[in-house]
């Protein structure tokens, strides 16, 4: 399937020079919604994902599925101020200032494989902290999937060693 | 299954004298988060669902799953700034100031019934601004569903004449 025909182009989003990737025709479309999903989950059961973590908002769409599919824990990473219980953080720069990422400190036992999702590799700024926060928890770096890769962002320069993968790249 | 054991309860969030309820041990328990879903889906066969619309970003959780599940188009609501094409928009009253609630203006076509679908239902504020969007873009509210309510805070007073149902009832 032809997932590329399933996202379309907004100019000047969210400032001018920007062409914006929006997901909402592949959510529209559940035939090719689901074979998203199904995508990211073949590439995942060729590995040990013993869960998945996904940063706010649009990351919960494709790892909340993919999570139920696999049948592993789901963990949320937030920004400041969200999750309720005890947190544990990363501050990571913003092309203008600074920004953190939060998750709870009983979100992973040592050990673990987690799996980082999100919707778009862009520079990798978010998701390099995402990796830093599981590694500081004690848990491993499985990986890295992403629906969409803006290649020419460089984004997989900061995600390290570990596997990177997404259904389409641009 | 009793999924009450998988919701934590944290007191003094967001401030004191508040019980939060936290779904994050239910996101971690892939069996529980798999029943949640299920019993959405049974909920949802029983009636017309063309398309499920839910508010950033807990509701994304339940979903997209859900939205998996059932073969049906996925509608994001979304804070301002966030959706990158042409926006309708509702605004609502908080405790303290307003909101608004966006959606892209070609997301629902006429007559479709759409379910609207949330992690929990408090006041009911979110919710009766997702139903007043979904009808100004001409589409017809299918129900309202929900992980959690709170029932004390009588948010389904606000939800009008649709049908409403909830897992866990506190």
């Amino acid at each position: 399937m032809d997932l590329a025909a399933f996202i379309r182009d907004v100019p000047d989003f969210p400032k001018p020079g920007i062409m914006f990737k929006d997901i909402t025709p592949l959510l529209a479309a559940p035939h090719a919604f689901t074979h998203a999903i199904d995508a990211m989950t073949i590439w995942c059961r060729a590995r040990k994902v013993d869960a998945i973590a996904a940063a706010e908002a649009r990351g919960f769409l494709f790892a909340a599925p993919l999570a139920i599919r696999l049948g592993v824990p789901l963990i949320p990473l937030r920004k400041p101020g969200k999750l309720p219980y005890l947190t544990t953080k990363v501050d990571y720069d913003l092309e203008y200032g600074t920004n953190s990422l939060h998750m709870h400190v009983d979100a992973i036992s040592a050990g673990q494989q987690v799996l980082l999702v999100d919707d778009l590799l862009a520079t990798g700024g978010t998701m390099a902290a995402a990796a830093e926060l599981i590694q500081k928890a004690g848990g491993q770096v499985a990986g890295f999937l992403f629906a969409i890769e803006l290649s020419f962002l460089g984004g997989r320069a900061r995600l390290g060693k570990h596997p990177v993968h997404s259904l389409l790249t641009y």
